[in-house]
């Protein structure tokens, strides 16, 4: 392991939030209560206000539906999407904690090659308290693994890695497909456990999925939104890449780190193909103009806080993106919306907390 | 596994050749008798042309030495390292076949996680024949293997590929580390498997160890020099870095793919770290203006070929690196020499295959 200044794992419970989109499989929170019990849940319920989400007890959380939303932000709740799982941003908006973990209410504790199960909250802790390497590229993965180092030819004067902002943690059983190769592989399975983090490289862009996601709040929150998704909107599924594209290229501009790899979870269903292919109809084109835009975007130097870079991405996906659908000229208003929103809650005057229906008050 | 052109493995013996730098032990190829001994051998000898290699019955092999490297290169033998083992690249040189696998005399055969023997041959042709995914970073590794896939998010137009020029494998046991790393954790071992390959990113730089690795010699050969190294040169253990830098911004450049990670040899012993400090020294130094040269090196778009690319290449190393060392002149010249030798032999009327004292004809 490369000396590196990680502290003693796992984090208290003032430091990590833990922020789920809507709960409806009961089983989901007894099975992580070994993992989660000792943290803070923050539950953004996706539809229905009406309905009522039930927690089991022992857990310390607060839930937000969409009245909620509407009450803390006014005007500014436009920017969180209705009836689709990109509402989970908010959550990342009210969190006061330095560390998010976000989890999929369908991803289950998974198990080692050995049969143990996988702790995936301490491993991103892991991750995310070790530097990464985005300048160069280790060939024996990460170098501040225990057992593992920078290998020969790996500039000296870049060992000490950069912040980590991200730690994307990834899936067993069913794989992170999209509705076409769903429909064309029903059966394929993800079986592999491939015991490796890895630092995506500076200037490489990624498919961030949000179902096992850990991020340093303080170095990047403010670019951890999910868009305009799902009720209303013309397109789905795109609000965890929307959010990945943007980090990233905020991240390679600010010197920040993106891990990929451990921990797995056990992702337990496959969302219906046919109603897949549906929300994500319009992304599938879409992306194939937006991914060269992401290359290609540059930052200005100004550009030295997550917020000024968030705006100024916003400003380029308005006129670039613009042109492939008048969508981008609503989202990058709303992504506007969404860095006056988090300043607003996040102002040392900001708004106090909200006593919230179904949880204990922050 | 995502639809690729792969053509059934294994290849002929008439489409790959195995180099290896010289063979001091004799174990080493019984030990992969197996799996080499249905193809060619090209031994290069790297140091006294009067000691003799001795080579198992039954293995089809031609052998140089100094003496069959200055007979057949005339004045253009200078740009091949003696007494080192980047003398290698003569091998590749020479070579008629569309694929070069290349391994140390210290590297075993692995065993896998089940305890069965890792054919390292098969899983080089295996990643060289199916495409490298160099535009966007496929999070659950190498799309194109049984029972994986490119996950949602990931572009349509870009799940063709790139043709894959190299094949980068991993050691298990030791490690390969610099001297300072192997003076500081004598004891460390590679004991983690990770079972994954990967394509390093366009516009990443990373290490490239000449220990276990396989390329496409049509595709990228030109570029694989391996520099002045060892007798006479301020410098030794560089000459795999050097050739993995100039062959990456040149596949960059030309849209070819670079793997790493499987497979794993067995690396036997660890080799001699004060003596290895002594050759590093001067690189360690160097590289720090290197990486950044390489990672800013743009090659003219009328460089459409690895001969032209590496011209342009040795004309920037003169221009820009000449500053950090005159090694650097004397390196860019032996460049253009390299260049030349290549043509030379591998031109239509080429010089003809030299009988060699040891070995079949070719």
């Amino acid at each position: 392991m490369a000396t590196s200044s990680a502290k003693p794992t796992p984090l208290l419970k003032d430091e990590l939030d833990i922020v789920i989109p809507t709960i409806r499989n009961l089983d989901f929170l007894e099975m992580w209560r070994p993992f989660f019990e000792k943290y803070h849940l923050i539950i953004v319920q996706d539809g229905d206000p009406s309905k009522t989400i039930r927690v089991p007890n022992g857990f310390d959380y607060e839930l937000y539906n969409r009245n909620d939303i509407n009450r803390i932000l006014g005007p500014k709740a436009s920017c969180i999407s209705f009836k689709d799982s990109a509402c989970r941003c908010f959550g990342y908006l009210v969190s006061k904690k330095k560390y998010i973990f976000t989890i999929d209410d369908d991803c289950f504790v998974a198990k080692d090659p050995s049969g143990k199960d996988i702790n995936a909250l301490e491993q991103h802790i892991k991750n995310l308290l070790t530097p990464s390497t985005p300048h160069f590229f280790n060939t024996l993965y990460d170098p501040y693994r225990e057992g593992a180092d920078f290998v020969r030819g790996y500039p000296f004067s870049l060992r000490e890695g950069a912040p980590t902002a991200v730690s994307h943690g990834l899936w067993l059983n069913i794989p992170d497909y999209d509705a076409p190769t769903q429909l064309v592989k029903p059966l394929e399975r993800n079986t592999r456990y491939v015991d490796a983090v890895m630092t995506v490289p500076k200037g490489t862009l990624f498919p961030m999925c949000g179902m096992n996601l850990a991020f340093d709040r303080e170095l990047i929150g403010p670019a951890m939104y999910f868009g305009l998704m799902g009720d209303g909107q013309p397109i789905g599924r795109y609000d965890d890449m929307w959010a990945g594209w943007c980090m990233k290229v905020i991240c390679d501009h600010l010197g920040l780190g993106v891990k990929t790899g451990l921990p797995y979870i056990w992702h337990s269903k496959a969302s219906n193909p046919f109603v897949n292919l549906k929300k994500e109809y319009n992304g599938i084109f879409w992306q194939e103009k937006a991914i060269p835009f992401f290359q290609s975007v540059v930052l200005p130097k100004d550009c030295t806080t997550v917020q000024k870079c968030y705006l100024a991405l916003a400003d380029q996906v308005k006129t670039k993106l613009g042109e492939v659908d008048p969508y981008f000229l609503k989202l990058a208003d709303a992504m506007v919306t969404w860095i006056e929103a988090w300043d607003e809650v996040n102002s040392p005057g900001g708004k106090p907390a909200a006593k919230t229906p179904n949880g204990s008050s922050k």
